[in-house]
């Protein structure tokens, strides 16, 4: 029999009062799905960078006999429905002290993934709170991690020297080897979605964490305001004497933050073009060097559906986790209706059919979406389907 | 509490007796970290140009409370030793009737990943044996598959119409989406090492399988011989009008067969040359169109070591799965010895330190690798270290 | 002996007494090494997608003997003053009516070669003027050509269904394979500069001209303002569901449209980065889809020389065709002084050693580019050299 | 008016005797289109590599007046007949030191260009001989070129310490900036056909051109035979310690001899193929690092044509210089017909149609083939057009 190896969580190590009120806490909310953090993120791996003398891991009990192989989870489509878990992140906020626990966050979890800190085998969705005065130590990771602002404004976050000022509807991102933090000088509160493809990097054993030595700062230099902005916010124009990739990780966007003005800005020129049967106006977020998705993994992107707007059903090889920036509407998947509005967050599966709906027959809806779909299309297995106005399927080639 | 999914093997159809002498021989063989096969595998998925209405999954009972996230199997080293395993293929053979089981084969188990039947994350492992006059359903599926020959002669793989037959050494592929068939139409069985990127595919939730109908065959032409060989076996010299990939998978080699006697051929010729310090000669299998790995996902490669040669320290972000093809030897994995000779198979996890070693002071060693670098590389996870002679660490750009 | 080929140009059609000033003019302006047109351009081809049964073509007579083989010309650096060319454009314009000659323009020519139209031996440079009221014929071509524009505002051009407002500053792109047609239906007289790859096309034998029928019309649909900038103005953000390149060419940029202002914009707002040492601020101009440059053959460019700023020397195996923005300033070719003002247009050749100067301590030089490197970097053969402050010779790898 | 510029070729240092023997065996060749090397290449250019101050080029006079474009050269099919050029390389053997002529050949004029020592704008092709004892200097040039062996055997070029032996049917590469030197040290003279991309670089001034000083020879290592074979004479198999590239050049295949009989054997072992209706049996000549044309600007294949196959018309825009190496039939191009045989060359330009026809019912035809696709591929000029049976009209990819 097979026993369990290490977590990826570390021990508890909140005072036991508080960690008995966050228990209580997490009970209440297990039924919408979410985790209310307890405990720390432990690294798997030394970073590479060390040259460590790596041991073999074992299990302290041989695997054999009658074998009963562990279960093959498959993600259900979900919807988190704001309303319901932004309480939560406020209670967090209160009673859960920062340094305990890495960070005020819950997690979500996808129902049919078995209790993993996922919302698909590749993809980690949280929520997070800085409060006025917050700051998180200067760290660095192997997996891409981003952040949706979910809040009107206020705090920010720091990669590899650029201060990016967090908005509502700015995407920042803090690509695989970047150094960042996080903080908030602001007077109010910020809350955001951070996304990542932890559960990939963790699958493959390539997980490593290293915090910077507050005493030293060398990674953190002095905040340089709108570097991305300077450098990359013009189409078609790129410096020539400017990065072509930031911090140590490899193939990563020099492009940190696409502002949610600008976004909004771009769906709203691009409203009376026809778009997509199948996504309406949807843009894509790019590495403005070489126009790839911005991760080697995961790729963005954000969708306007217009008044009353139906797309025709499609389906990917690839999952998508949706979160509603503006509007009210459903989305189909699989069958079954998921409605939304602001800041709810859904998944839809790989292999289901979906369509959107925007309920709204006076406003446009907006959705920002993440998706694997470039893990899957370097691979060889990224397919993508749909429908015709007539029923007839056909092969999509995006 | 999360109730388990369904999992990828199907329900036993072994007679009760043949399934409980199996049982009984599992639980002989489990030390061994290999597992004889009692049922056959079930596909997750419709295949994907049915376009089917997948049905949403769910779990039968809801996630939450105190989440005890499910444990995090990372592999370990291990060596199949194959004069100890043998012996099991024989017994299954003689009493598990093909139809029930799809295979005669053990599977082997990396003793860190808790029972599932794989050797890393990303890579399934098993040895088949093939009597005279089996043959298997032809049938298409999403994992790359590959067979390494450890028999001397007999039997035959099939793979979009050509006929490979089967000898020692040869590393017969069949890709992603290829109809492919087994069989074995000379006098003595044949033994062979299957490997697939089932996990990986298993995870992106992504394995498909289709069983060709055997009164129709439409995918079972009169079979070529030598097709591969013909078409692609001279080294810069490529057919204008043949096909770049074959199959309906997306990037596949169009080369099926690479045969063992021009793999040894290669390597004995190349025997004077320098070679690597880290590796010896290396001779990497490509796809002869354009010189990439032949699985987007797995690299294959062959190695000799001259007597006595010991290779420098490196190590990967990436595993390999070795086989014994010749010689005796040992690898230093994580500071451990593991001592080979012919056919036993060794994984080296990732981030571990290694070192070949040919014992032999008069024989060359022959080792055959997999390697999962490809998917590591195109997501810009591949790190590969190496130690000077002096002991200084170096990056390794491959 | 060999006898002449049949020119790229037409025979003349201009009225007798015209032609005769023309040619007088012409006369006058030769010290300035430009040509005033007086005759169309000769397609070489018909146009590829009408399958014609072209004919071989022959000498006259038989080469042989005592061969002499054609000589080689290279290009010299040379500058065409603005001030002393412009006046010609204005007495084309006045006389030599648009429909004998295609253009009102004149063609700069490279005194290194020979007297052929070309700046290079793959670039080709003309100055056009259109008057209030002009229009041009639609339509389309092989090789690439693009317009800067001088003036301040006025005119336009259409391209694949977009019309670009022409304003001082613009870079408006008319790829290989777009139906493109130009005109001003403002109040005041519009000049810019025409690049195209000709020469290139030429030499390989690619030239096709076709010209709309202007009682069809097809390929001028009602005109799309500003489709470059809603589509692809915005950096790291690319419409999904927009075209990846428009006309029937292979390999162009679907963004067409360039505007000085946010070039001048972008420039300014890198001002007080540190910038190349051998190019100061610079910009490329760049596909938005893939990052690579907006022409298979050439790349385009804008730099800023802060005030005073002098690059270090540096050279190429490409050549670059220079234009003064704003600004006043020299540049050291080979050792000699190329003084350049507004306007003013010259031509650094391959393998020459330039600095870059600004002259004015106050005030930004701003410099256009426009370059062969793509083409040389495809063959195998773009080097860059540069010099350290120290005088140390160093390759650069762009 | 223009006055020319500096040719490539040397002045002529021939003894006045010799000189004039060799001017007047080029006025009697003259009509075959044929001129016998009397004069050395003068390089154009320092090599890059010792960072030059190269000087601007100027004309004696200054160009201008009544503007007279130099002509457009374009190629005319031609086919140059080994029976009677032949005679002539034996003229020169025996006539004009190698010492003052770098070579003792002849090269092909192709009559409508002018004159210039050139088959295409692109291409280059010469037909040497070197005598039992011959040796050149050992060089290296900018250019690309290769050798094709006409005579059955004897002879060698030595590329980047490699010694390949010549035979007939082999071809022999000396990629750009990798050393070479040829020679002849076996008893009979030994024929070629000389191909390079000359007149390309030499539009672009990108020739250099340099001798090895014979009293160091660093760059004539000991000669390894057979480097080529066994390292890349495999289909699909690629030493991982192997250079991916040789020489100083950018962008080179590391495989430099590709034998004639494993060619030949290549084209009988895929005769009963059904092959491509436009080619016949074709195979490509490859990088087999990455399945690239060999040459950045330059493609090479070879191609067989069974007893009495006549293939269907087709076009491309690039050119194809052919050689025949057995076998006997003749090329419709642009509707005339071209006769060969054995050693004949002939050249199809760009844009006619062409059909190839094996008038022999029971031998078969091979072709060889050196295209410049690749050039125009890269810039996005390459098509391809075909008729069916039928006589309609098709879009070709390749």
């Amino acid at each position: 029999m097979a026993t369990k190896q290490t977590s990826t969580l570390a021990k508890p190590t909140l005072p036991p009062k508080v960690l008995a009120e966050m228990e209580r806490l997490n009970e209440e909310a297990a039924p919408l799905q979410i985790w209310l953090r307890t405990r720390a993120n432990v690294p798997q791996k030394t970073p590479w960078h060390f040259g460590a003398i790596e041991k073999p891991s074992y299990l302290s009990e041989v695997v054999g006999g009658n074998v009963d192989p562990p279960p093959t989870y498959k993600p259900s489509p979900y919807l988190w429905k704001w309303k319901k878990i932004e309480p939560y992140l406020y209670r967090v906020a209160e009673i859960a002290p920062l340094e305990f626990t890495d960070r005020q966050q819950f997690l979500l979890l996808n129902p049919g993934l078995g209790g993993a800190l996922r919302v698909t085998n590749t993809i980690r969705c949280a929520v997070s709170i800085y409060k006025p005065g917050d700051k998180a130590v200067t760290h660095m990771h192997t997996p891409n991690a981003s952040r949706t602002i979910l809040s009107k404004s206020g705090g920010y976050t720091t990669v590899d020297g650029e201060k990016c000022l967090a908005n509502r509807g700015d995407l920042i991102l803090t690509p695989n080897g970047t150094w960042h933090g996080h903080g908030n000088d602001s007077e109010n509160p910020i809350i955001w979605m951070d996304i990542l493809d932890w559960p990939l990097l963790e699958m493959l054993d390539c997980i490593s964490i290293e915090n910077e030595d507050p005493n030293i700062s060398i990674n953190s230099p002095p905040p340089s305001i709108d570097f991305s902005k300077r450098h990359y916010s013009a189409g078609g124009i790129t410096p020539r004497f400017a990065p072509i990739k930031r911090g140590v990780g490899q193939k990563n966007s020099p492009m940190m933050h696409y502002e949610g003005k600008t976004i909004c800005q771009k769906l709203e020129e691009l409203v009376s073009e026809e778009g997509s049967p199948y996504e309406g106006i949807q843009i894509n977020f790019t590495n403005p060097i070489n126009g790839k998705p911005v991760f080697t993994t995961l790729g963005y992107n954000a969708q306007l559906l217009r008044p009353g707007e139906k797309t025709l059903p499609c389906r990917q090889t690839a999952s998508v986790l949706y979160c509603c920036i503006a509007g009210h509407g459903y989305t189909e998947i699989g069958g079954e209706r998921y409605e939304w509005e602001e800041n709810d967050i859904f998944i839809v599966p790989n292999h289901l059919w979906r369509t959107h709906v925007n309920l709204n027959n006076v406003e446009n809806a907006i959705l920002y979406g993440v998706t694997d779909a470039p893990l899957l299309q370097k691979i060889g297995h990224f397919r993508s389907q749909g429908k015709t106005p007539k029923g007839h399927l056909i092969e999509l080639d995006w």
